[in-house]
């Protein structure tokens, strides 16, 4: 069987496997060797992913083999603003801080062995999170994020925060999330994990805005390929490379032109 | 526990998560409903397919639940010419056909209630074929598709027939490939399976040898989006659909702003 990967966070997650998204650079980059499970949930806070935790992670006993490593990758809705239009997804710093603590614990305690990746949140584009105003975020929400995956919409959703907009300011804050990437790399640290620290790596280019960022959250296909190359880093540093995998299956560069049945002999 | 699909198949499969790649974009499609679960042997016939597909697919009895459905997409390598310097990966056309039969036969005893999803090979452009010439098969092979795949390079690979092509003519024809397909559609059809015909949809294209073909056999992004394309025609005409699949954890819409942890009690 093929070792897995798990990657646990939010919308920026669930989002990886788009045209050159994170997820599916990784899986394209491990394939062969490790299978990459998409366990990426829109919107989701570390609160919301405590209280699912035990649901999407099969315990050992019911045959959910050890991953080889988790990327787990949430704090952009924590960081929303306590005052502002998506002040239901936040959650203050010190709660987010004993969350991650809660969620490495719980990994730690089910898998003992393996790799917990933390991501930091990106860094935040004030000005485009008001460009991208309620009713594109109206439109993202029911043509993009929702797609076809919800199937009724209540009376609430109509008047949801999301739709409503009327104090006209962001609703997130690089500042703020700065503060719990911060927050993120402290908890890494005390835990012994390594970390990729997306927020301060995006900065280091003049143009993080545009070239990082789709709507001032969410990542471009040059985003997406930060976080694809730091996570291959972090997790090279932790021994889990293509060159340290044992590939599934005899490779055609080792199946004899002359012979070729002869590599499926042990198959 | 979400269902899975697997996708099994040869290169055109195992490259289906790089960018714009079908796989990846069936994962994406599906995300938040179904584990789409990669299982591409680059360079594969079904002869070789068939040798591991014990090995590959788990029984119910050891963990392995049965997927949504399976697609089956092998033919390229079969279709390689008896005479020609990929002799070796070559099929004869009523042994393909038996083959074929013989993996459905075996999805169906492992698992009596899956689609089996077969695809065609796609048409050939021979003169892409010879344009991709010997050495740039070779770096072709150290480089993308070997990546880092490959431990060891045995001095028989040195000499592998990739590398030399006295003959100065095409490994593959399309005319071979047309009648590898047509023989795939006659076995779904004695099996009752749904089928992508690739090799005539992609033909009726006019431009189809630069639209859909990178190098005269594996597929551009557009040729990814027409696999893409039918893949998810042909499952929704099974009813496996996003709209039919049951949405993994409350989605963001459905949790009430008011009272975010309501939709987590039942978790």
């Amino acid at each position: 069987m093929r070792p897995k990967i798990y990657l646990f966070g939010d919308s920026i997650t669930e989002e990886s496997f788009g045209d050159g998204g994170w997820g599916a650079s990784l899986s394209h980059h491990f394939c062969r060797t490790v299978d990459v499970v998409l366990r990426g949930y829109s919107g989701y806070n570390t609160r919301w992913a405590l209280k699912v935790a035990e649901k999407i992670f099969p315990p050992v006993e019911s045959g959910g083999a050890p991953p080889l490593a988790v990327t787990v990758f949430f704090g952009a809705n924590d960081a929303c603003l306590p005052d502002r239009y998506s002040a239901f997804q936040h959650v203050p710093l010190h709660e987010y801080k004993q969350n991650l603590h809660s969620i490495i614990s719980f990994f730690k305690k089910r898998w003992p062995e393996i790799v917990i990746l933390l991501i930091t949140p990106p860094p935040i584009d004030e000005d485009a999170r008001l460009r991208y105003d309620s009713n594109t975020l109206a439109l993202y929400i029911f043509n993009k994020v929702y797609r076809n995956l919800v199937k009724e919409i209540t009376l609430k959703f109509c008047r949801h925060p999301y739709i409503e907009n009327p104090s006209g300011l962001p609703e997130r804050t690089n500042e703020a999330a700065g503060a719990y990437a911060q927050a993120c790399i402290s908890v890494a640290k005390e835990c012994g994990c390594p970390v990729v620290d997306l927020w301060i790596k995006m900065q280091e280019c003049p143009d993080w805005k545009q070239a990082y960022l789709s709507d001032g959250l969410h990542l471009t296909q040059a985003g997406n390929r930060i976080v694809f190359e730091e996570v291959v880093k972090e997790l090279k540093e932790k021994g889990i490379s293509v060159e340290n995998l044992p590939v599934d299956l005899p490779h055609i560069a080792n199946i004899d032109p002359q012979d070729p049945l002869k590599a499926f002999q042990d198959c």
